[in-house]
C-alpha cells in the first residue's frame, strides 16, 4: 500500500508543544514503525470546505489510506493499533482493557482536563471565570484522584505500554506542560515515562519540524 | 458462556429517562440480542470500594463476563459489537467509519453536550452561571451545526444503523429530553429514528422496571 496521510498546522497555538491531537497518531505511527505522509494545514485552513470534507469538525488530524478517509484521533489510533502490531496485546482479555483505556482517556478524562484548559486560557479573562474556576478544579482533581489511585506504583495502566497510555499521557501533557500535575507525583512520572519513549522522540521532532510558519497576526490570545 | 453482567442504578437522576450511560450497553445488547444479568446499585454505592475495584471513576455501568472485568461505556460497546453481529459493518472500511463515529460521539460531542447540562442544570444556581451561559450554548451550537450539516437528510451517520449512531443518539437524547434540539430538526427527528428502534424500547423498559427505589433523601439539586 501507499503511506497513509495525516493531516497537521504549519502552526498551532502550543506552539511546538506537541498538543494538537495529530500527535497521537505520529506518535502511534512510530511505535508501530509504520511511515506515513503529512498534509499541511496553514492555521485557519481547517475550518475551509476541502478540509471539512475530510473533517465535519474542521480539525485536525485526519487519515487517509488508499481510500479510506477517517476524522477522530482515538479512531484513528484504534486503527493503527489494529493493523500494525505493537499497541494493543494479542491477549483478547488484556485488549478489550487497553482499549478500556483508550475510551477511558478521551471520555473521562480529557473533559475535566479541557475544561480546565478552556477555564484558564480562554475563558480567563471574563468576569466570571475567577469565581467559577474553583468548582472546575475541584472536578478535576476528584477525577486526577481517581486515576492517580489506580495507576498507584505501576508503570503503565495495565500491563505493557498500550494504545490506551499513548492517549493518557497525551491527555494528560496538557496539564503536565503547564506544571499542573503537582499533586500527583505518579502521574506526572507517569507521563515523563511516556515522554521517555524514543518513539515519542521522533514523533515530535516531526511535528516540531513541520511547523514552519509564524503564529497568524489576527491570533486571538 | 453465561450471560454478561452489567451495573445500573435502582435510581437515577433522570428519573428513568435512560440518559445514563448503562442504557447504551441495554440498547447494544437488545441490538444484538444477548440476554444479560444486572447487578443493580442503590445511588451512592458506585461510589463504595466493591464498585470501585470494577470502575476506578466510580460510575456505571461496568461489565463482568468470564473474568473479564470492564468499565467506560464506550469501550463496552465497542466490545459487544465486535463480540456478536448487529452493530458494525462487515467491509472493513466501513466498520472503521462506524467506529470514527463512536468516538465523534464520545470525544466531539458529548463533551460541548455535557458542558451545557452541566452549566444548566448543576451549576445553574451560581451567581455568575447566568453570564457564562451564552459562551457555552455558542460552543455547542457550532459542533451541533457541524453534526447536521453532516448527517443532512440521511437516516444514519454512514449507512446503516451502527454502534456509532446508537452513541451519538444517546449523546444527542441528553439535549432531546430537554426540548433543546429545536434548532436542528435533522438531528430531533435522527434522535427519533433512534427511539423507534424495537431494541431502544426493550432496553429502555427494561432500565425503567428496575428503578425501583426513591429519590434519595439528601439528593442535592
Amino acid at each position: 500500500m501507499t503511506k497513509p496521510v495525516i493531516t497537521s498546522y504549519t502552526w498551532s497555538p502550543d506552539k511546538g508543544g506537541g498538543l494538537v491531537r495529530d500527535m497521537r497518531l505520529r506518535w502511534a505511527l512510530e511505535e508501530v514503525g509504520q511511515p506515513y505522509d503529512v498534509r499541511y494545514l496553514d492555521w485557519g485552513e481547517q475550518k475551509a470546505p476541502p478540509h471539512r470534507a475530510r473533517s465535519p469538525f474542521g480539525q485536525v488530524p485526519t487519515w487517509e489510506e488508499d481510500g479510506l478517509v477517517l476524522f477522530e484521533s482515538g479512531a484513528i489510533v484504534l486503527h493503527i493499533a489494529e493493523k500494525w502490531p505493537g499497541l494493543l496485546p494479542d491477549d483478547p482479555a488484556a485488549r478489550a482493557r487497553a482499549i478500556e483505556w483508550m475510551f477511558a482517556a478521551l471520555n473521562s478524562v480529557e473533559p475535566p482536563v479541557w475544561e480546565l484548559i478552556v477555564a484558564k486560557f480562554i475563558d480567563g479573562k471574563e468576569d466570571w471565570a475567577a469565581a467559577r474556576l474553583p468548582s472546575v478544579i475541584q472536578r478535576l482533581h476528584v477525577r486526577l484522584d481517581e486515576l492517580s489511585a489506580r495507576l498507584g506504583e505501576a508503570d503503565w495502566l495495565d500491563g505493557g505500554f498500550s494504545a490506551g497510555d499513548l492517549l493518557m499521557v497525551q491527555v494528560l501533557r496538557n496539564m503536565a506542560r503547564s506544571g499542573m500535575l503537582g499533586d500527583w507525583p505518579n502521574l506526572a512520572a507517569y507521563v515523563e515515562r511516556g515522554e521517555a519513549r524514543p518513539a515519542f522522540g521522533r514523533a515530535l521532532a516531526a511535528l516540531r519540524a513541520g511547523q514552519t510558519a509564524e503564529q497568524p497576526a489576527d491570533w486571538p490570545y
